[in-house]
């Protein structure tokens, strides 16, 4: 499809004046982005954010919207312990948003970009009725890589952070549950602006055994499945020791359907011989750690809390017509 | 955002039972796709294909729309001379749609892949409002790379195949031209089903020095001004010497607007010193090569009827107003 000048236009400005990594032998401008030989292990991820789906303008500046397109990405390298390196986006454009607003959008993925190494090589711009960024990010395993089919019966499961604000952050912006000021803030920021953990993904990926791992962006349970599915094992879960943060305790005390099922948390889950304390584990990672529970042999994933066993059943696959809106 | 099962299904499927090259060291149903690491230089590409923008649904098959996906980034490594490796592909999914669509148009996706040899390594579904597929593609340099900045004056521009025909498939598909029988089907298919000239870019790849070379997917006159642009040259083309197909000739006789604008041909341009004839070109590229003018010092593209010259400028960037549904 032939392109408008404003296509042209808006593809220049999401190029222009980049930083340019030794990596990166052509950026933008031609028909495809030349990168010289890789040494390492390459990692591929893409992921999209589109309007109305994944956010609202009217939740974040641009700019914030800008960053997280990349840092969903970014994430997806840090559960496989590597190093971004370049990265090319798909704007779908639709009627009503101005240059200005591209510059500003432009303007948050090239911090994002710039302060985690990540070199723009190319871009491409599509008119559409709905917002969207579209982001393949590269990356390399100098370190090693984490997978998730690694996890053996007798690992400890652990996860970075706290889990649940992000989901909770994003109930508050949708108008679900109400939270002023600082409260509000933090928990929004959990969801608008989430942390990829690139450098606790490569302090893991130099631990040997390479410990399973996977980013927690479809909500702990429903990502600890995946790694369960893929490493023919079951896990226990202590449901005391899911870490949560204070705020989600005083919005939601004991209720743990955010920290289990919410998503967009981009903290890790990862499973590993219980060597380290959590203690010693979080100072190698540069970032909190807890252990909540352990891999087991069988293919369940059992929530306890105290005495109580709660057999909670991995997701299913289920049929077509359940692609629906988020709960 | 947390995935529904029926997101999940979906990945699953189009992932489901792919042949796998060397290359690919783990597929589909990790954060990431691990690739061996690159003895040659890279190549990077996006490209997406939005309905009701790029394409209607009842203009052809699911399985046309996937293959096409993947056709348009094929070019893309085409026109740089490289080898195409692995893909990853964002599905963005609208209400409406049932499986055996889907799984259509991973059909078509999945046999241009193994057509070409390339992996589709790793995939992302988005619920949307409009259907779109984006596709990055990576490839490698091992014969060479074609670049839009090294046509010199002196040097001849040639095309591969006809132009225009796409251009003019898109009108009778969009109900702005009739056809019917046989015209219809090869000018539809013209579009619909462009080849992505993978062969002749190595060729030229394998050539000393270089040739500059762009794809047309844009229209003639504006991606020969990519090339002007990029390698501060002008060029003077002659009209007579573009090569059109039997059919566009009988729709359009001498008019050359669509040849020249239309976009969407998937044929090479190329730029090299003129020592082979056209013949000779042609049997070394594997397709019909016609030299249809020079690069010459300046920065105008001048088109040549006879003796009388038109001075067609180079398209300019204008304002983000400009971005328009296409003429």
């Amino acid at each position: 499809m032939k392109k408008s000048p404003g296509e042209f236009q808006l593809i220049a400005r999401l190029c222009a004046d980049l930083p340019r990594g030794k990596r990166t032998r052509l950026g933008p401008g031609d028909d495809c982005a030349i990168l010289a030989p890789a040494r390492f292990a390459q990692l591929v991820t893409i992921d999209s954010m589109v309007e109305g789906v994944h956010f609202k303008l009217e939740w974040g500046s641009p700019q914030v919207i800008g960053a997280r397109a990349l840092t969903v990405n970014l994430s997806d390298i840090a559960a496989m312990g590597g190093v971004p390196t370049a990265c090319v986006v798909n704007l779908a454009v639709r009627p009503g948003l101005d240059m200005a607003f591209f510059d500003k959008l432009y303007a948050g993925l090239r911090e994002m970009a710039v302060a985690t190494g990540v070199d723009i090589v190319g871009g491409n711009i599509t008119r559409a009725s709905q917002l969207a960024i579209t982001v393949t990010l590269l990356g390399d395993g100098r370190d090693g890589i984490l997978r998730r089919d690694t996890a053996h019966p007798g690992d400890a499961v652990y996860v970075t952070g706290t889990l649940g604000d992000a989901a909770l952050g994003w109930r508050i912006l949708d108008g679900k549950i109400r939270a002023r000021g600082g409260v509000r803030k933090y928990l929004t920021d959990r969801f608008l602006k989430p942390t990829a953990r690139l450098a606790a993904g490569r302090a893991l990926a130099r631990m040997r055994p390479a410990p399973a791992a996977i980013d927690i962006s479809d909500g702990l349970w429903q990502d600890l499945g995946h790694i369960l599915e893929r490493s023919c094992a079951g896990a226990e879960i202590d449901a005391d020791a899911i870490p949560l943060s204070t705020l989600y305790r005083a919005l939601m005390g004991d209720d743990l359907e955010l920290a289990l099922g919410g998503g967009d948390d981009y903290e890790l889950l990862f499973c590993t011989p219980p060597r380290l304390s959590d203690a010693a584990l979080s100072r190698r990672l540069g970032v909190p750690v807890h252990r909540i529970g352990s891999i087991v042999a069988g293919s369940a994933a059992v929530l306890r809390r105290g005495e109580a066993a709660q057999n909670l059943k991995v997701p299913r696959l289920k049929g077509w017509d359940q692609l629906r809106t988020p709960d």
